[in-house]
């Protein structure tokens, strides 16, 4: 019997509380438990959060601050916790660091008995996603990385805009690392249900200004924190469109980070690459046939995760 | 011919733009245009806002940075700019200052030919809500306050928890001022089904605990703000709930700041009572009859808000 | 862990398929499945709503024709099966003809080892719900009759009409049977938050218009049947409405027929009253204070279904 | 300023009323009215349908039967009807009929002063589409055909269900006739990112099990009717569908009836192809580069067409 969805988000900062208002705003989940190393944060944005209850389409049950208690039966746990690189240390530092914090994390969860799927999107978000499937031992299916569901959706909308074609009407993908490493899938990608390269014949689009799109793609993230500071909204809801798709067990194709086994000839390297996701977590793991360029790229992006992930393993022991 | 719903926000704080998340969540509205005054605020949010576009239920068509000539054939004009109380000043000068704020962007929206329904959240918002009408000449049932339609929402979460009830099932309601002078109509409170009063009767509240709880929803806002320094999501929620009722045209009762013309007996004061908001604005301004404690309380509360008003309207000559 | 949300129908006339076609419209849940005793009518059901697959926002996962092994892992089973009053016939040798039907099924429900929540809606309503209670034994908190939700829904228009106010702006209740012996609660109506009662006072609406108003109301399936022969949207909106209660466990205050149990000094008799639905079916029966004339009704209404129910039970002995 | 969207109904039959249920149960318009020519199934359908009022997630505003003076202000006007082919009658003898109803009712229309966007599911689709076009005089932009919005839907859950992948995962196109002379556009058709065709190269499936695909597609309503006499639902959500993108100016790629001038070397035909669907209707119409067979494929089913129109056209002069 259903007692309602529940979903524990683990870190309420802007991009874990963006998700928690895109969700029940959709009206994704019943039950949500909010977690965070400083409770007043928890506290805080659960009320303000809560206060929209009795003004929306779909009214969820409860939000409230809780503990990792929670998680025993919740369908699925969100984390979003993390801390940003500080001025002046390494990028392994930074590492090293939310290593440690994910672990910690891991281990309260695992404690709880908790048996739904976990989704993560703090970074470096392949390397620590793996560090939550290692220490929790959980099946890799059942934990997934928010990967380059975000890069992707903005490689959508500024392929759409170059060619002066609604976003919605482009299908295009970015996968591998969620960062600078990232490969976009031209062989793949669809604009109204043409193939990019004929536009590109067609003269409507050169091979360099693609180029230039997945370059402000990836850049994107610089750009909207050299204007705001920040980026929380664009993840929250892709956080908010892989939980529903676990929660509905939608069975939807998503560019999600999934922990590979041989695919795309990768061993042991959480990347994104296209995932059928469900009420199982990663319910499939899509080969598609890559150009040479593409799957080169794609394995450069495994080797250079394999070496963080190495940092993030030393860290933890 | 529809042109797709177009809103126009003015503001790009976490308010607005908690507005703007909520509503593409939902799927109210076609196009955003997002103004602020410093540009690169404006141009961030739309940036990250529409991220989100290939992963939402109900995609918007765009969303961008723009100029108030974007107000012309908006459907829908909200806005939230403003500043907050400085350490040090005095109320009254916060309040003069957005005054003067707010006559400039309503000189703005005027001369851009805007012809449909502004909701305002600017604090003081009754206050500068009454600046925005009398500035642009506008109808007055075209120029709406967020007014208490907030502090009502937490009324009805905070009475629930009190009586161990879904929200869902508590109607209640405080009208008047949004902020402290506001009054709990417990006269016309329902918990499922019953009145407040007979939960009085039968012992299972009483009245002072009522009295907390009114004081905790009127107080709610100081301790999310003690806990996370700022309350965003709660109204951003609520400006959705009123901005769709406008565009779906769905006359439904909502507790929004409105121009009295001698109902309750008071004339020419901007201030919370239930109201029917359908495509015309405020449809119709709903007179209750009020206990004689309530009806002195929002008569004091309509007395204060005069007073304020004063020195808005001596701020702007 | 969440399978995602599946929901059983059993008969797939207009009103079940009406049912169907609603939440899936609205996302309901994730998987359907479709049993008729015309097998072919299931199948040819399930085709032409699952064709709808591509086109709606937030699609479902599978509906298929099934048998009544696929409610062993169901959360909620809609039962709408039964047969019309023929010509010539008593009212109740139908009723002892469903009662049979409905014994049918609910043993083969039982037997499934189904562990979740049934909706009924069956004619007689009430009397079909007592009859699957008993015969699988099943807490009567788990088996809920769709009652008067339909009837009040009606209610709720008429006077709206009459008053020239949005439906929505009116809460108006018809408790007791899904019939022509309901009782109109005027004493718990409410219009744009005021009693209509108030109403009645300022001589708006008089008490004779109020009844004519019940009436209309209570005669509306007559009249629908009279233009079109059914009625199936009102009555599938509403089962769509209790089955959503449940899934997202939202404790919504609902006017369903549940089992009394001393409530309004009346036992053993399955009647619409307030109850408040969730994930554990009727979580509660809330006990209005009634006038006397409504409580006479009510009791009325109890005893007439209790005389029918006796029939119901001797015929599946 | 937005008046809410209204939606107008002409015909009444299962076909219509299930697009308005899909669309109320969506929250797609405010306003509807029903037009049918025996005005008690309009009256009794605004009926059934406005009982749902008070339990939908984001209700309309008024439902009611109407006239064509109702069309004047109208943002989109949905035409479903027309009669059935008569045992015994030549499908010719039909077409004529219904060629005859379509003009009368596309002068009333006219006569209203009708602004907006018409979409038309009467069969046979494409002929009475451009009958209703020719006798309005309408910009071919705002007159659209439902066309192969259902044939695609099915050939994508068919081709799912084959290749054992969830349909949303399947993208695949039938253009031309909504009918048996439909053309599948193998070349486009893209099963989790995947082209069929590489499909076909791995040995998943073969051409053959590919034609049956499309054959069964385009056999389903056969199928459906001999199982259930009828098919409504699946065409139902496909017009809610399309009027969604019109009234929410989405520019969504939608395979829909649309008056060719040169596209794929075809003049004044009305027929299905790829198109951009957004607030003037047909936005765009895209131009696939087809394989030499869909070209003749579809050539040949515009001839077929043609032929058609000339008798609707003979009989309406």
């Amino acid at each position: 019997m259903s007692n309602g969805r529940k979903v524990v988000l683990v870190g309420c900062g802007a991009v874990g509380t963006s998700f928690v208002y895109s969700a029940i705003n959709q009206g994704i989940a019943s039950h949500y438990v909010l977690i965070d190393v400083v409770n007043d944060i928890a506290e805080g944005n659960a009320m303000d959060l809560s206060d929209s209850h009795a003004v929306l389409p779909s009214p969820f049950s409860s939000i409230k601050a809780g503990t990792y208690s929670d998680c025993a039966d919740a369908d699925v746990i969100v984390i979003t916790a993390g801390r940003p690189q500080k001025p002046g240390e390494t990028r392994l530092e930074m590492v090293a660091d939310n290593a440690k914090i994910m672990k910690s994390i891991a281990l309260e969860i695992k404690k709880s008995g908790f048996n739904g799927i976990t989704v993560i999107a703090s970074n470096p978000v392949d390397i620590l996603t793996h560090v939550y499937q290692e220490v929790t031992g959980y099946e890799s299916n059942r934990v997934i990385s928010s990967g380059t569901t975000l890069d992707s959706s903005r490689l959508r909308k500024l392929l759409g805009e170059r060619l002066n074609v609604a976003p919605r009407s482009v299908k295009a993908y970015l996968i591998g690392e969620h960062g600078d490493s990232s490969v976009a899938v031209w062989s793949r990608s669809i604009v109204m249900g043409k193939s990019i390269l004929e536009y590109v014949e067609e003269g409507a689009i050169t091979i360099d200004e693609l180029q230039q799109v997945k370059d402000d793609a990836t850049n994107m993230a610089y750009k909207i924190i050299e204007k705001k500071r920040a980026t929380f909204y664009g993840i929250g809801a892709c956080l908010a469109r892989i939980v529903k798709s676990i929660l509905n067990d939608e069975k939807s194709s998503l560019m999600v980070g999934a922990l590979l086994k041989g695919q795309y000839g990768v061993e042991n390297v959480y990347i994104s690459v296209p995932c059928i996701v469900g009420a199982h977590g990663i319910e499939e793991i899509i080969e598609w046939r890559l150009s040479e360029e593409e799957l080169q790229g794609l394995r450069k992006s495994c080797t250079q995760l394999s070496e963080v992930f190495k940092t993030a393993q030393a860290a933890i022991k």
